[in-house]
């Protein structure tokens, strides 16, 4: 079993992905995909008029202010707009899609992170309608029933919290526990960039090879959605995956490239 | 199992749906529920700057203009804001349910009509690019599928062309198509009245007893979508359907209401 999580990047070229989970699927693979659709979620929000937030926390680090109205755009954007375009793209390609986000059937369940505290200038603000929270729980059974019955899951946030509120959460944290839960020894995570890059925005720094012992010498070199991407990848190894492979979601065949060691391979 | 199909409307009060839904799950029966959005969608569309648009036959029959633009705000409603908020719902009411377009797994297809004409004045025009087809086919192995694992099915909106393209659908038929694959017996159809009116937003109007042989005949009290629903409810007969229960979506216990005749009981 193949778990595969692309970025929201507009860049991300759909049509290779798909081609790519045709042939694998073809092949016998199990395959999952997790998608994200900050892009076209922060588009929306700005068309509405209600454009995303973030806050920033005392300690430095950022990330989207969810309020009711962030969780009615998120809605539109993931499990509505982007994840049925990605379904029926791999529906185009004879490959029997079906959409999920971590709502249904409990998919992805986490603990709502009740009050956040948010630096503003000087001083530091207590939010407690932010709706937020890391995933802790997958319903594998969910999977199962849909890969043993021929249907490839094609998975995105929100989750579900433990009061079964819509909760936003981090993608790559969600997907890196789902890794855990379904055994998943190969993980490919595509993005718009040629993998791990030594100077950021220079796609001639790939690191080819990186030791998953010494990913948090790593995290020096990333920012901001990286930085995240990192720690999922760190939480992954906890979890048990064997081989991770970060690679680039714009060329041809990028899941068998990445599956060859054109990115960069974690181990 | 029974079918049970909501309005878009505003007023339709979801709680009182999912207490019903809990109790006749908890009885054992199987449910699948079918949800319209037309409502939020309109809303979304205008706030996007690209309001709903809507077409007249040459036969004087209004539909929606579904170019590339209203099927990304489709998306936005149906299977995302709406579906999901619905799904969260029931599962605070500890109803296990699973959201699905029309998309996901083939669930719904149809064939799309390509050559559309619109009045306009006096000169009648074609138009190419609406993406709108009726539902011929569904894949009740995954409805069973779902249901026999104990899921219950939210479905919606838009379907699937047979060259796997999204288009907009009209929901009552799609529903009535979809009570004809599933052998279905009951239905339960909640709107924003008590039922079949025989004057037009006279509440006090309602006609308890339709004979479904005679459901011609009361075409001519109905307008708009009270048209399609009653065509959709021909449909529904055709394929087998045995009993039609038109209610209140606004009331307590919408669905044992209607089940015990408060509102219009087809037959």
């Amino acid at each position: 079993m193949i778990l595969i999580k692309i970025g929201g990047g507009k860049k991300i070229n759909l049509n290779y992905i798909c081609e790519d989970i045709k042939t694998l699927t073809d092949q016998g693979e199990k395959v999952v995909l997790v998608h994200g659709a900050s892009v076209i979620r922060d588009e929306i929000a700005k068309k509405i008029g209600a454009p995303t937030k973030t806050i920033t926390s005392p300690t430095g680090i950022s990330s989207v202010y969810t309020d009711k109205t962030a969780i009615d755009v998120f809605l539109m954007a993931y499990p509505g707009l982007v994840n049925k375009t990605i379904v029926a793209r791999l529906q185009s390609y004879g490959v029997n899609a079906v959409g999920l986000s971590g709502i249904d059937g409990q998919l992805w369940k986490g603990k709502r992170k009740v009050n956040v505290y948010s630096k503003e200038g000087v001083k530091t603000k207590l939010i407690t309608d932010n709706m937020t929270g890391k995933v802790t729980q997958i319903n594998i059974n969910l999977i199962n029933l849909l890969l043993n019955n021929k249907y490839l899951p094609v998975v995105c946030p929100p989750a579900l919290s433990e009061e079964n509120e819509i909760i936003n959460t981090d993608n790559d944290w969600a997907v890196a526990v789902m890794s855990g839960a379904l055994k998943i020894e190969k993980m490919v995570v595509l993005f718009e960039a040629p993998g791990l890059l030594k100077k950021f925005g220079d796609e001639s720094s790939l690191i080819k090879i990186v030791n998953k012992d010494k990913l948090d010498t790593y995290l020096t070199y990333t920012q901001g959605r990286m930085k995240k991407k990192l720690l999922g990848a760190k939480e992954a190894f906890t979890q048990g995956l064997k081989k991770l492979y970060w690679s680039d979601g714009r060329i041809k065949n990028p899941i068998i490239n990445a599956l060859k060691g054109t990115g960069t391979i974690i181990s």
